[in-house]
């Protein structure tokens, strides 16, 4: 059941400090079917849609080598959240769970991470499958996804350091 | 070579927008080994040190039920990144790539996102292994690896939905 910003039987909501530590600027936006949370999908499919990332000015030349890149981790701001609840109930039913233990975009600082396949770049577009969220969702940010990155630079000392003994 | 927020040769800074198209809150501290730059490891190893996320109030409540999972993603504001590059060069020898095609802490919005192994939590403590940032860092959010995390809430029709033929 998609929340349309109620507080469900069950749920806590607090009152938080105002979201003023730091700041973020809107890079782009997010091109996709959905244009309603009731259609939306629970969690993208790598065989879903094809959507169309599009990166603002000046941030364009920053896509250079993004190519090489097969699947990409895509940062997005979810404008449509509430903030402030710690408990969720995502069935509706009574039960409830804290919003840490989810991925419900209502939380603290609503940030949607998805790893999509990219399909190809053309320009400032960014051609991907796998998302799932809302047409006109703001971007943050794009990077190689880590499990296919290899740092450029070299290793430091930290890189060999292991737990010591439990 | 680690950035001490120099330009390098052959790296492009743009003037960018202010960034108050939204703001974030800082939930948490991250307790790490590494005090420096010159220390902390490319990329977090699941065997590495234990690092101690501290969840400030009054978002501890949330935790409940994070203990049910292994692997946790944990998203980070890197608060001493420059935000300007958009051709960055990790070797410092001038060549440079896209800062999207880079896992670079320097960002139009600087946040990192790890995926972490749960050790333990104790009260507003959650143990795990496999970051790789500074001690201090703020937090922003927790959230189960998409991985191992099946929505509670029921299948929407977007979920089923495939690419067009291309």
């Amino acid at each position: 059941m998609v929340r349309e910003n109620e507080v469900r039987a069950g749920e806590v909501a607090v009152a938080p400090p105002p979201p003023n530590d730091a700041g973020l600027v809107f890079i782009g936006r997010i091109h996709t079917p959905w244009t309603s949370r009731l259609e939306a999908p629970r969690q993208g499919q790598p065989d879903g849609p094809i959507c169309r990332i599009e990166v603002f000015e000046p941030w364009v030349t920053a896509l250079d080598g993004l190519e090489n890149y097969q699947r990409i981790e895509v940062l997005y701001w979810l404008h449509l959240s509430r903030r402030d609840l710690v408990m969720q109930s995502p069935r509706n039913d009574g039960a409830v769970r804290g919003t840490f233990s989810l991925r419900t975009p209502a939380r603290p600082n609503p940030i949607g991470t998805s790893i999509a396949e990219l399909v190809r770049i053309e320009g400032p577009m960014v051609l991907v499958q796998g998302l799932d969220c809302l047409d006109g969702t703001p971007l943050l940010d794009l990077k190689p996804d880590r499990a296919g990155f290899t740092p450029l630079a070299p290793p430091q000392r930290g890189d060999s350091r292991v737990a010591d003994k439990q």
